[in-house]
């Protein structure tokens, strides 16, 4: 890991050069949002940092893939266009691939698996893409990727491990730098490494002083496991599954392992938490990927106190249904929501008697819920669970003592528990 | 309604000139977000018009409310600083009063009523301002607001009803002009009608070819009733709690009588859907006042057909359990998300079986429910009510007319429908 050293025969080495990047720009132009780089002051008061975020979920397609896909199928010369590109991927890349291939005129085949989520499915055949559903893993479609390329003679555009998708990546520092030049930090999701290797050159290239960090899925330490030659488990279900790769970047790792400072690994509480602060301070939406540079600085916190860091929230397409349980459970983390149960008199009036007493409380009624009043009752009484707003822990804990008092036998209900 | 008239003594009698709104943009330089004004290409194609919007929920307190505040505050002779200032406000006003008389030293106090959310409570709080909670509706809180601030002497900021207020609010069309010059149409939500007066004048006298249109809850619609002599009824809970305003600004009504060529009525259902379509088409949190514009464009399509529209997403907060059921809510209505109840017989393997047809059938399974085994159940059966995941409706009532065939007499559950 290298600082402070000029730009020189090294840069070349690597495989991507600042005039990569460079003419990558020019290419996009005009063709790609140059997305707002903008202080975000609540999530600075969260970190104990001073927080910039690049919006790149604000991109046609929600991501930064756009950048790389462009400036790839924008190399393509005539006879490489009218036989077309084909890519195999489940998210990002296979959208920005399909809408710029469509801009272009340039016919496009995504592989994607069986498994992948209808949203993504519709999304990708929105931008006139050929969508060829198959295998259950990634492997599995990668192959069937291979084959399909060979037989119809396509142009791969590989997801990370090209010199023009890591240029075009590399773009976005160059428009970040131009907004907040004196950068202290700059943290990159990490997946097949493309994001963070076109970002790290171009940052060393332009202020060799700013450290580049990258934040990798705990569950999927690939560049983590090569870079120290350590042997993680790889795998399982991440909130993250735009970074979730188990093959590094045969030319993205030299250069990570030149340019980058540290990997931080990030889990999936740290993650969660992210993609809620996201929208909870800064109301944008961050997909797991995209929010795993925040993640990494709620990891890992005294890593970045008082220091001027730039996130790159690189992607917004999150499942709207999990959106909505990462915010439910949020607020069941900090018992703004809680549930108990009551065993009450099985007589008229009681319910009417139990939600006034908690209005007294100062607490809102979310959810009542006697669909099991003829369960596992003794004869005179019946079991009641109610959820309630509160506004924090120690005020659902003075409701409960209430409830105990009035002879109730409150019982706390676990958020997310099964209830029988 | 005037267009194509210059700039003249007309001005002045509404009471707030260009020249006003240029100088309270020097007043917030540097202390409020330029925010940016981008392209949204997933709304134009929604809308087929060509859509821009406007991030003022990016601002510090998310919402365009720091510059008035902030326009104000500033105003204040050093013997009105110290005696502080006060205001009433559930929402926004509150907090960005608050916000910006806290980093200039002015004592601040927000009365708000009792029956506010817990978050924009503790989120007042949290910059410093004393909050009084007092009175059930807005008028039993004004009422107090005016005790309070005679008995203390306190400088009132009104939310909408100040030249000054109205002038800050009115910069952020100097930014969108700047950005993009040539808009038809801007939209702007109107409660009091301090942000849509303020940005008529400067549009007007920028550009008076550029239509300005004001987006009104249809629950409260206060500017429409004053406009054409209407008694429509005003109240009701409303999505869009921010611009649910009984009583017009009396600065304001005239502006808005001269300068804006019309106001559109908004429902709940096309307010639920542009916070919809901002939050999984632009991947941003949009509180139902801040989407009102667009709703207004779901209201009355034909309108701003073709033509190049700004909106400004003028709010961000909303409550993230309101926005959690707002984006199930409309995976439900898109048939996305469909529960169905079976009836099945009651022995092992059963359930096994059901869950491998849906797979077979190529939807998701969400949610199974057999907590009410044993209730309403004949003796030799059960049922099993099911919540799948699917691509669409066709896809949905594919999956119900296969367990029809398999004999398990597959009956649709209504989103929101209680089941008992």
């Amino acid at each position: 890991m290298r600082h402070g050293v000029c730009q020189g025969p090294e840069e070349d080495a690597l495989g991507v050069t600042l005039s990569d990047i460079e003419g990558a720009r020019r290419v996009i132009e005009g063709s790609v949002l140059r997305t707002p780089m903008l202080p975000a002051p609540k999530l600075s008061a969260l970190t104990a940092a001073e927080v910039y975020v690049k919006y790149e979920n604000l991109q046609v397609t929600n991501s930064f893939k756009d950048r790389g896909a462009l400036v790839k199928l924008a190399s393509l010369n005539e006879a490489e266009r009218k036989r077309g590109v084909i890519t195999m991927s489940a998210g990002n890349h296979g959208q920005a691939v399909a809408y710029h291939a469509a801009r272009l005129g340039i016919p496009a085949t995504i592989v994607m698996p069986v498994t992948t989520p209808f949203v993504k499915v519709a999304a990708t055949r929105m931008h006139g893409a050929e969508v060829v559903l198959h295998g259950e893993s990634v492997a599995e479609a990668q192959a069937r990727c291979e084959q399909i390329q060979a037989k119809r003679n396509l142009v791969l555009v590989h997801p990370y491990d090209d010199p023009r998708i890591i240029a075009g990546q590399g773009t976005i520092t160059l428009e970040v730098l131009e907004v907040v030049p004196d950068l202290d930090v700059l943290v990159f999701p990490v997946g097949g490494g493309g994001l963070i290797a076109g970002n790290a050159i171009a940052a060393h290239a332009k202020n060799p002083a700013i450290e580049v960090v990258g934040a990798e899925a705990a569950l999927y330490p690939s560049v983590w496991n090569a870079l120290r030659g350590e042997d993680r488990p790889i795998g399982g279900p991440t909130l993250a599954e735009g970074i979730a790769v188990k093959n590094v970047g045969k030319l993205t790792l030299p250069i990570i392992r030149e340019l980058v400072a540290e990997i931080i690994l990030v889990d999936e509480a740290h993650l969660e938490r992210a993609v809620n602060a996201y929208l909870t301070l800064q109301k944008t939406m961050a997909e797991g990927a995209g929010a795993a540079g925040l993640a990494a600085m709620l990891a890992k916190p005294g890593r970045f106190t008082g220091k001027k860091v730039g996130l790159v929230l690189c992607g917004g397409n999150i499942d709207p249904r999990v959106l909505a349980s990462i915010m439910v459970r949020e607020l069941e983390r900090d018992s703004r929501i809680v549930s108990f149960r009551l065993t009450i008199p099985d007589r008229p009036g009681v319910l009417g008697a139990i939600a006034t007493r908690i209005g007294e409380l100062g607490a809102n009624i979310l959810e009542v819920d006697h669909r099991r009043l003829f369960l596992d009752v003794p004869a005179k009484g019946a079991k009641l669970d109610v959820t309630i707003e509160t506004r924090d822990g120690a005020h659902a804990e003075e409701i409960m003592a209430a409830f105990a008092a009035d002879g109730y036998l409150p019982v706390r209900i676990e958020p997310g528990a099964a209830i029988e």
